[in-house]
């Protein structure tokens, strides 16, 4: 069984984002706020988003399940006040819900959190809970930058986000720690902001003692960690001259890496670098990068190619990485499988 | 001839520090501003500084000369106004190209410019030329973020910066793109802000067209360029996504990646994506990590030891990344070189 830990609902019917405009538009004029019986998508609608993008390519390239989740550049905590992004959160955790619902063998969800920058993390919480207990959903996204590229929120390792890591704790659910969409020009969104989210994110843990206080929480880096594994001599010469432990021991009970690296090369180095318990296959597809590589002739994002041609990769370190890390990381998707005898 | 490109003074005597510190004190209580005058470094002290540190370990390692800038923590460009940053850059650029003087045969200067956040970056040509006409410095340090990790200064590609770029062809000297400390807690300095500043400055790049209005404009991407060559398949789809010309025509007439990254895999994967002619040898010694590696019993920055070790380079491609390669880029390097018969 291949299971992609990383993929977005970027294929939403237009209604959506049409609606989403409107929802902004009333944060100006509250004349214009539409109410959320306005978003009206079908179940046909829906399935036809599927079928003809994420569901077509994941039949062709031969992976079986999605862990999915709302359109990660579109969650733009930095509009609006707590309020709109709670009634947008809403919204796109359902959808995601009734994919997983019209599509029961091929996606499972995992939520976005109403983060508002300035606002206690805690009052995700509600949102959170009706995911996991309502929704089935399996993991969260956790905005470790709602500001959208300012950076204004403390860091991860921070006190103000340990109510969110206690429900993590308590669901045994892991967070991706994913960005969203850049408001901040100096970053462009998918090629500078999310890769420096990853490198920030694995940099706070590294400087904090966070893992101590919950050993058993569990954060996703995407897109390959960021630059953390190209540098990860430096990751642990650093972490050395800050008399922190080993990486292995300090940050890697803890830290996951996905495989959306679009190249051979760099997965080849994801894995060789990387411990292979800690990296989960994944492709962001339908993602950032959507064409054709002129020089494979295959889409730049079907990740699954570069872990079958990593040459070193042993059958049981690949079946790891497409199956057993992520059942073993996302424990509530292993038992949602075991109960349908998978 | 092994020229090391990225080397700074982060050894200088502790007059430096402390000056700089009672300078900080006198943007807030005039009265107690330092003069210049004060501070009194004498060539005995410079010598000292640089004899058991920096060219210690450049005789140990087998390297011949190092283009030697002032500390890149230290710019803070962030600290008071135009005033405090240009007094502080024409001392810190004084002694570098002291140490140059004291060393004529392993050191040559390379010039930190006296940026502050929201002034014009035109305000700092005459520090620039001064230092290239006077002082024989080869190139200059640009910081991207003066704001120290608030990212408030356009992106590269605006024509704010463009004075700059007016200069460096005119002098045909290269900006290595170097940010200083951060301030946002969210940024770890070496961990996580200068990484993703390489990143953030190489996309700037990607979604401009800056080398079209500067066709010889050359740009140092240091710390093995960030995140970009792990990422390459992602920067090659992006730029197709965009409608970019291929990243070796778009932007690798312009920009080069320093090899410093403090692991043998990391350099493996640098020298096997990116072109040869644009990678150019550095170790940032002494710098970021200053451990040693415990899997190899060699310091992590002893970067050389990584190309020697990358099995796939030919004897061409090695000269090239340690010689070569910079005195192409460094072109007034080249020429005091030649002047000397070397």
């Amino acid at each position: 069984m291949i299971i992609d830990c990383h993929g977005h609902y970027t294929t939403a019917p237009k209604a959506l984002e049409d609606w989403r405009n409107r929802q902004i538009a009333g944060i100006k004029d509250a004349s214009v706020m539409p109410k959320v019986s306005e978003l009206q998508i079908s179940d046909d609608e829906l399935r036809e988003s599927i079928e003809a993008n994420q569901l077509k390519l994941m039949r062709e390239r031969g992976s079986d399940l999605t862990i999915f989740s709302p359109r990660a550049s579109f969650m733009a905590h930095h509009i609006g006040d707590f309020n709109v992004s709670s009634t947008w959160a809403a919204i796109c955790n359902e959808l995601c819900y009734r994919v997983s619902q019209l599509f029961p063998d091929s996606f499972v969800p995992a939520a976005m959190l109403p983060q508002s920058p300035g606002v206690d993390p805690k009052t995700c919480i509600p949102e959170l809970e009706k995911c996991v207990k309502e929704y089935g959903n399996v993991a969260i996204n956790l905005n470790p930058d709602p500001s959208g590229g300012h950076w204004t929120s403390p860091p991860l390792t921070n006190r103000a986000w340990y109510p969110i890591y206690e429900k993590m704790v308590e669901y045994d659910i892991p967070a991706m720690i994913h960005v969203s969409t850049s408001c901040n020009a100096c970053f462009h969104t998918t090629g500078a902001h999310y890769l420096n989210a990853d490198t920030t994110a694995f940099m706070q843990c590294l400087e904090g003692d966070l893992f101590k206080d919950f050993p058993t929480l569990k954060f996703l880096i995407p897109h390959g960690g960021g630059a953390a594994p190209y540098h990860w001599g430096r990751f642990r010469g650093l972490a050395d001259m800050m008399k922190k432990p080993k990486l292995d021991d300090h940050l890697m009970n803890n830290i996951y890496f996905d495989t959306c690296v679009y190249h051979q090369p760099g997965i080849d180095l994801l894995t060789t670098v990387i411990p292979i318990k800690n990296i989960l296959f994944a492709s962001e597809m339908i993602g950032a990068v959507r064409g054709i590589d002129p020089y494979t002739g295959h889409y730049f994002d079907d990740t699954k190619r570069y872990i079958e041609g990593a040459k070193h990769l042993s059958a049981e370190s690949r079946h790891a990485i497409f199956e057993g890390n992520t059942r073993r990381v996302f424990s509530r998707l292993d038992a949602q499988l075991k109960a349908k005898g998978k």
